[in-house]
């Protein structure tokens, strides 16, 4: 396989390197301590922070904080409606993999210790798929998480910040020999490497993950791959930051 | 108890008898058939219409379809976070009733026959619940059945309307002594008789459900309610329409 | 839809205000508390009352009781075999209704305080399925009730009764274009309109429910229906209170 | 252990070697194939018979029919109250091995290929629960089977009878050293060993399930318990036979 | 059915009334209280025993340990493929009745206040099955108890052993009218009788379950049955003693 | 974080780029098509292949056939005892992540047309766990698939091996600032990073699954951690060479 970053259009129009048109509603409801829209391009999720006042039972007298996630997709999200898992009785693996993603990306920037014996629910409901939905769950799930933090540190209900670094997270791929930033779904279906890349504001990973879905990849590839997904996350570290700054208090 | 529909304020400052705000959103989606949101007074509700070329078991070869519609609470919507039904692995008892009135109330006003042998699924999702979740539900839901119709008609996989009517719902209870209409969480929790009418645009019932919370209530108390209920109706029928008035095509 | 509540016959020779045969057979079985036979016609329903010296966890040293009903009926019990649902691994939508509605409509009448901290569990297990096995359910469930809180103000386990009234239910409908007061299954399987009330011996409203099963209905059906049920639970009020007259100490 | 068939009397007055009183209520419930509510003692089952016009995959088109049977005990059939299986979502092991057993021992004595292709539940659920339940359902069972068959020859929906024999069970125990014919629960509760046979109207065996309970049992017990059992098994038979011979039509 | 116990030869070469190949690999993996391999014949059972510092909930406060058993046939361990029982989301009613037997042999030969308050949770893990599964895993489950108890005594958790005898299991059965012993799959699939035997190292008995899958059998051929069994046990005794004889301390 | 592939020793002795010991038992079990016990140091996999003779619904009629993969813990494989999926009744996310993950593997280097239409079922439970149980898995399902394959060809069943390449996978990380590769469970419980790359024969990625357990990692730690995982599947893909090349015809 070949593959190559060059000034080549998408279907959409966009450059290969090109993130779609990202977008963050805070306070789209008006759930206690934090609720964002996260838009990126079609895909819309809807992330909102919980406060529950316990901690899982292996946290139990540590004194620390737990942050966990769930993520679901709404029925009519979908071109072709999704079933209910509610109504199948169970979660998919590919649920479980993301929420699971999820939680562990966000608690790779958090100082447990600092948000005390509680934890944070943060739900990522997606209300319109459009590929990318897992990565647009962490970037918003980010932001959700910093205005419920905020809203923590105002009421006096911790003392510091437990938000050490943001996250962002990103999709790159391989699709016609091509590899490209934030795939859509259109590409994502024909992609022959799926990669999604979790990092800080710093600039660290925290997740990579990449898969060939059709025959295999070699190092050069990856090496693109991550350069590229790379530039993605600083830019998306940016817009969190512009969205944060325009918080209601 | 001693019941009246009085002037009093409520503490939102609504009459007894007056409707909170109502907005309904179209295309709140792309969702390719109808998608709606639906809003009372801080309760939001999306509503999505999916179709599948099947029909249920017992409806095999006789050409006609189905209308069944699911409905969900996301976990961030309540105050108190909800948690998720998936996770659990099944639905609740409320979750199954509320589903079964909506799909009930729909099938009311439909020609099953006009729509051929398909399947339209209806999602309603609560986005945020401040009491009326299923009322709102319903009303909403006509919406975007009356959409998703309206496209298939367009694209001509029907040949005529399966509406034979429009559908609408409200709430009406017994709140200290008095008869309001469409009660909010908060006057909701601690009413003594809570009641839920699905009527026609045409004025006819569909559902009459009321359940004495505390203590009971006489027939006067029905009578009253039933009446307050039916101009509600009346009322929602109009924005209904209104809204369906503005819909692109 | 035009309605009348004539001198007709059913095909089961009643007139339209008639109920069927009711019989309450005490102690059909040993159980410690409460059993009886509940019988509306060829419906019968055995109902039996448990004592578990425990509250759910809301209650927890709050110094009230709880009263809880499960309903279930025999898979033999209907004239096509019904699967059983512990065999399904879940409840029905329809169970879960049901059972919640014999609930609220016992408590509707009890003085949990009274009760002191203990549940009694109500079960209703239909052994024969005629139509109106929930409004049977709910009368017989009464009748055991009081039975079993008799016995235990006779071991002295409660002070003064828990129960400050009685409560019935009953069908009614629309068949045919007429008000019928308790439908059998037949008829119900014909009926435009399907309604359960539940009232008090005093004659005040526990719950009203009323579906539309063909078409809609009219303010004037609601009120005719809901006249003729409030006689059929004066009548089974009545009955109840012979039975229980005539109970063994 | 030393063990012994002697005179002596049991907590109930009955004689080691002698049965409680059996009853067989034909037609119990009107449920078109058989119906019959078995007695043997305090214990109470009622076992119905329905028909489905379909078999297991595993005997499509083998011209053969099956007979299945299906075991619950009913929640205040105890002193202290069972949970409901179909509440908790799963049977218990306890219950499988149970409704194995009795369609086993009535497949035993069947000839499924007079059936034709059909198949026939066998619903035993437990009113009273004093021990013996799986015998009295087996041996129950039974009965509403041979009624159901007489009723399907009667319609001529099958041509000769598909039972080749009778079946019954029993307990047999030991209880303080004792070996003892059918155990009540208390007995049942402290038996050191607890054996069930099933048996057919000839005398020959179908199922032989010993278990000490509390230490181990020698060859001599299992042949006294065998005996003593066999015994029991052929006055059931004769009881059983006087049952089906008073059958209306 | 005649049956008889003769010189006849089986399709593998054994004489009616012998064992296949038997052999333990203790210490098959590392686990730290105990693990046997066992086999019988191609059929291979891992047995592995693990430690938890609690008790069932019936057990609390009581000084006393418990013992309990895992069965599962691993997928691949058939010659057509088991599903997994954990994809289906339940057990089948023959695990459950496979683990139940397993769990109450061991506990007939434990002296459970000598095991302190814990649990002894013993898996066994079907790798290869080729007919008595369940027999070969109570007998090796047996050896991998004696080894666990081994190691605790050596480490001084307990003070004196909890075993007070040994068990092992064996499958008798009448096959084309001859009794033979330690059915292997073949044999099984066409057996008229097939029972299943444990039984103590002092010749005792602890279960005895035994089916007539085609007919019925006399008790001539019980008795037959019991006494081949007891030999076949009596072997399996002498070889569990060897094996633990040669274990690392 | 400060990491180096130095010449450093572990806990077992190993040097920081070595892997454990590696050893393949081909026909472990007597499985029709493969068997295969995995070992990499004291993880131990047992991996079987079953064939059906269908594929899933999505490949019907399209002359492919399919390859899928299910995995598990033996419970007594882990020092503390892992609980029975199948016992709760469902999947953990972990083992649905897993057992996706080692399916996508298998078919990234097969060729399906070349299968027919059937599926192969690749089953992987864990007898003994010490850490790399999912990259042992994969390593060890290649082995036992190649051998399905050699013996589908010698029987005639397929014309062409359905194998393109090799697969196998290992685990690399940071561990107290140093990168390793294949962790045991000791080095991965306390590693900073864990990543699992699963590579061709050919040196091309099939997937490359990095996580930050305790902080983020840097793109020269990602480098690192793919150089020394490729060096360790060139290993692995000689191992498996050597075990195929003596595998029995």
């Amino acid at each position: 396989m070949t593959t190559s970053v060059g000034k080549m259009r998408r279907s959409d129009g966009r450059g290969l390197a090109e993130l779609r048109a990202v977008r963050f509603q805070l306070d789209f409801t008006d759930n206690p301590l934090g609720s964002v829209l996260a838009e990126s391009g079609r895909t819309k999720v809807l992330c909102t922070v919980s406060e529950e006042n316990t901690v899982p039972r292996f946290l139990l007298g540590k004194k620390r904080g737990w942050i966990t996630a769930e993520y679901s997709l709404l029925p009519g999200s979908t071109d072709r409606r999704t079933d209910r898992e509610a109504a199948r009785g169970r979660l998919t693996g590919r649920t479980q993999e993301i929420q699971r993603l999820i939680g562990r990306s966000l608690r790779a920037v958090a100082d447990l210790e600092a948000l005390g014996e509680r934890t944070l629910w943060v739900d990522c409901d997606v209300l319109q798929a459009d590929g990318g939905t897992r990565t647009c769950a962490v970037t918003g799930a980010y932001v959700a998480l910093a205005l419920a933090t905020k809203r923590l540190l105002a009421r006096k209900a911790i003392e510091r910040s437990p938000l050490r670094d943001s996250v962002a997270a990103v999709s790159v791929g391989v699709v016609g020999g091509r590899v490209m930033l934030d795939l859509c779904y259109e590409e994502d279906s024909r992609a022959e490497v799926d990669m999604n890349i979790v990092a800080t504001g710093e600039g660290r990973f925290v997740e990579v993950q990449g898969t060939a879905e059709q025959g295999t990849f070699s190092g050069e590839d990856l090496a693109a791959m991550t350069a590229l997904a790379s530039a993605g996350v600083r830019e998306l570290t940016r817009l969190q930051r512009e969205a944060l700054a325009a918080a209601r208090p």
